[in-house]
């Protein structure tokens, strides 16, 4: 292979991406120049915060320009090292890009270890979803054994985990999520106690009843109708980790959030985090979430896309809700 | 005198409160029993909470019900008293409610020391709206010397002593208040940086002169489009006391937040509070802000009505921001 195929972006989006929002092109092989090392990226990560990326203007971290390669997570393989720090071989997690190779001077990169758990779950369980999950329910959320904590696009990598920790802790887990197949995902696969799907019916009902004692905790995702509902059924001192807003992030005219007054009645609090911001709490929370993974305590489905050049479609398919669990790009 | 004139809750309001919500009653002068005290109420506070009780259903307090005295701190003096740990004469604190006389076994009922301060800064600077604003500025909102202040309703009992707190701890305040007069007030007498009149004209590019580096601290006790406006100038890191939301208690229909995701963004912290939920916080804020309003570091006006009867039109003047400062009734 003598080429390496990027995917650009091309445009920033009003609304949902399009076609016209990428560019794939084929670049020659770049070479690492002294101090840098080229990697053979196995594994890129498709997560709902790239769509913030594609925006121009302030946000919480910088924009992709047009014409630069997509931002993201993805595992690799050491192809060449002229880097003091990595040899041929060493599996790497870094900010590779939406693209089949990457020359990186290490910065940010970090060494996975092959074999405990599987490559593809640094980018999930074992990586920046899991950790996510861990710091926003038991930072944030700080569930006590026997509370109600509700989690929105619970078949997704975060929420998929959240209810499993929640589950770990002692707590009664509730997923919302769209679709009979992912609510049976949730509860039959990884241990939800209930879940509850928003396209079939009567949410707000469904709600009430699988949230008898109220609602402790709503590790919120999703944002719109859904979380402004959910809100109404907190209990006083609850708290909302505030994680994602995904039914916002294409909609050019942003829902009116109108149960405001819950938080206030309740005493409620809510935070609106990134996971990066505390670097700190990467290793516990890593190590902890290793474990169970090997264990099997804490399981997920990936999505798998092949190739790199399907990574937008795919993209634009996780952000309509159509992956279960981890949504990947299987590039090499 | 020998009756007690008082105001019952005649009905529930459907949004504002009308003459129907209200019933003005003369019962014959109460008496203490054993165990129990006559108070002689001197002043009566009227503050925004009381409209929140006035609706049925879950709240953070328990409703009036109809029929019954509507609630009220007030303060007053021992007339008669058949209770040991009280005397005649003594001043005193309590919820006593809207009426001219109260008899009171004592349950909650604070003696208040004449001289250092008016008796009626006791509902007031040195009171529970102090205290809010003291818990909510310094607990929750926790700012940090040079960070900027935002705080709605400057001008009213809360939030004209946020401001004041803002500037001790060295903090840039603005006030949002209604109207050319509350502004003045609240730049001149209070020593606010900055007050923004919403009702003159375009708020929006006056927030961002009168906040160049963003806001740190929003210290919420309005809600609706105002509330909405600022949220997307809050800095990375804000932190947002959820004090009140006096825009919404009258609407039926209420307002859809859109800048929820400027929460998520910031990594913003948004808390409901309310001052009651931890009385231990009360001595440290009663002991500071009675020696600041008594060394004049903290005024604040008074907005008085005349007589018990007048309490339901000045209630609803308050509601609709008639008030400069704290609302009182002086009922005897």
């Amino acid at each position: 292979m003598s080429t390496n195929t990027r995917v650009l972006l091309a445009a920033r989006p009003e609304g949902w991406p399009t076609a016209a929002t990428f560019r794939i092109e084929e670049t020659p092989l770049p070479s690492p120049r002294e101090g840098e090392m080229l990697v053979r990226i196995a594994w890129l990560s498709l997560d709902p915060y790239m769509r913030g990326r594609m925006n121009a203007g302030r946000s919480y971290a910088k924009a992709v320009e047009v014409g630069e390669v997509m931002v993201g997570a993805a595992v690799g393989e050491v192809a060449e090292s002229r880097h003091a720090g990595f040899a041929r071989g060493d599996f790497v997690l870094g900010a590779f890009g939406w693209q089949e190779w990457a020359v990186s001077d290490g910065a940010g990169v970090m060494k996975v270890q092959a074999g405990r758990v599987p490559l593809s779950a640094n980018l999930g369980a074992v990586g920046m979803p899991g950790v996510t999950a861990y710091v926003g329910l038991y930072d944030i959320g700080a569930p006590k054994p026997g509370e109600t904590v509700v989690v929105t696009a619970a078949a997704g990598a975060v929420g998929g985990v959240v209810g499993q920790l929640a589950k770990i802790r002692g707590c009664r887990a509730v997923g919302i999520a769209g679709g009979q197949e992912k609510c049976d995902y949730a509860v039959r696969e990884l241990g939800f106690d209930a879940c509850l799907d928003y396209k079939a019916g009567d949410l707000a009902s469904w709600l009430t009843a699988a949230t008898p004692k109220g609602v402790d905790v709503l590790f919120e995702n999703v944002g719109g109708p859904i979380m402004d509902l959910v809100l109404r059924r907190l209990n006083a001192f609850a708290r909302v980790p505030l994680c994602g807003l995904i039914s916002q992030y294409n909609e050019t005219e942003v829902y009116g959030v109108t149960s405001f007054a819950s938080l206030l009645v309740n005493r409620a609090k809510l935070q609106g985090f990134i996971v990066s911001d505390d670097m700190g709490r990467w290793p516990e929370a890593l190590g902890k979430l290793g474990a169970w993974v090997a264990e099997g305590k804490i399981k997920g489905r990936e999505t798998i896309a092949n190739g790199i050049r399907s990574a937008p479609s795919a993209f634009v398919g996780m952000l309509r809700g159509e992956n279960i669990g981890k949504q990947l790009v299987k590039v090499a």
